[in-house]
């Protein structure tokens, strides 16, 4: 079984209402308030070589992502560790509170547990007057990118001049909140791939998505064709991806770059020709 | 390394402001958002014979006790399982579920990673016009909890009679908004055992805290020693334990046990005699 039959299973038990954008969003009075949860582990989802305060920011940064992906401000991370050796405590949260720090948000505590495995889930709360997400696209929009992407996967690869980009990702927090205001239908962060990004997307949209992978920003250093799979099918990287109407650009403010545009038929178009879907996925045994 | 010395170092990083509390607490307009987040794994968290149901229910139930202890009315609850079998996933999500709509509360999506060990964390967003902290005792007020205490851990050492207080715990939700609204002073739920959560609320008040163990309800089927000593070293109880000034009793519409007084000297008082601090805690290699 993989992720995304078991989060069919989710959806069927928990209901779509919250499922399928990055957070929960809920009323509060005339504002609104997003929420959401991540999990990390040692084993699968640190790359080896990673420092305990790369490992707490990394924490951070994937709930601040979400949160980032409906424009709405991040305001606290709680971090639940799971430790095996006490020792690793400070690193991981002095990390964690960076990262916060660096989006604007406050580490507001969390809980704390032994483990045999280093395991850590962040969970942030964020609020915003509205949010985007991933449903709203329409035929005609334009598909953009907050930056280059597949640095994080180069890095996986051995492109050491790369690593930063796959250790300390950094949360697009403000230009989520900016893109929000400039009036963007769709919106979603780019954890697992782009391709996998898009999939995700189709799911909560009935329209379909074409993409030109010519658009795509070549990564230096490395080859044409290497550098097309990392930005096609690469994880980890913490960019936006959003659909925007044509006379919203130029962004006030934000360079992004536009890769696509958003079609009448529910597919995944790459070069004209439909996309594999495939990125990361965790598989379990049944 | 235990876990006590470990939340020093938290609180050195994190601060005080909200890491005194069982939620962090938030302003969004005229309101109050309370968040929250735990973490439960197999080997030390899930009692022996429970069902995966349970183990759902469990993972909900100790977010939506802290929420209870804060006065706030629970909105939702996500939940990251890390899952070593896809097929408990069904169960864990349903008995999550089911305790999340006993409360009132959403069950909103989560996150899904693979583990080689069952890991949950729940996190929970409440919502409050005020809250109730642990802070607030005032010397001359009643010290009060919820219900009888030490049935989960009677359970634990064999008297299965109260397995359900062990694998189905209710948080005190009601109860929580409704303390709140009588004008209890000070409040926290109380998962760790009696004595630990009044040291918990020590470290939260200038004051001190006198019970009488014959004032703790007696639990049937267990000698009187064994009772005292499940009631108040327990674990796995989610009753609420608070204070309040002696004028709000009766507490409209409540039944709770008053067993003691708030008092001056900075000390935790059983039976007139210093009381041991002990009860469970985590321990962790360093």
């Amino acid at each position: 079984m993989d992720e995304r039959e078991l989060k069919k299973l989710v959806r069927e038990i928990v209901g779509n209402e919250h499922t399928l954008d990055d957070c929960a969003v809920l009323a509060c009075g005339a504002d609104l308030v997003v929420a959401t949860t991540d999990m990390l582990h040692e084993e699968t989802d640190f790359p080896a070589g990673m420092t305990d305060w790369q490992r707490g920011w990394m924490s951070a940064a994937v709930t601040l992502s979400d949160i980032a992906a409906m424009g709405a401000r991040p305001a606290i991370v709680l971090l639940a560790v799971g430790l095996d050796l006490s020792g690793r405590l400070r690193e991981i949260l002095e990390g964690a509170r960076a990262c916060c720090e660096r989006c604007g948000a406050i580490l507001a505590g969390g809980d704390l547990d032994s483990h045999r495995e280093l395991t850590m889930v962040s969970s942030g709360v964020g609020f915003a007057d509205r949010v985007v997400r991933r449903s709203g696209a329409e035929p005609g929009d334009l598909i953009g990118i907050t930056n280059i992407l597949g640095r994080a996967q180069a890095a996986l690869d051995g492109y050491r001049q790369y690593e930063k980009f796959l250790f300390e990702p950094v949360p697009r927090s403000e230009e989520g909140q900016n893109l929000k205001q400039a009036g963007v239908t769709a919106m979603m962060d780019i954890s697992d791939g782009l391709v996998a990004s898009l999939y995700d997307m189709l799911d909560a949209n009935e329209c379909g998505f074409s993409i030109e992978s010519s658009r795509l920003p070549r990564i230096g250093g490395v080859s044409p064709a290497a550098s097309r799979e990392y930005s096609l099918f690469g994880g980890g990287d913490f960019e936006l991806l959003f659909t925007t109407p044509p006379e919203t650009l130029p962004l006030p403010g934000l360079d992004v770059v536009v890769i696509g545009r958003v079609i009448e038929e529910h597919t995944i178009l790459v070069d004209g020709e439909v996309a594999p879907d495939r990125g990361y996925r965790h598989q379990w045994r049944v």
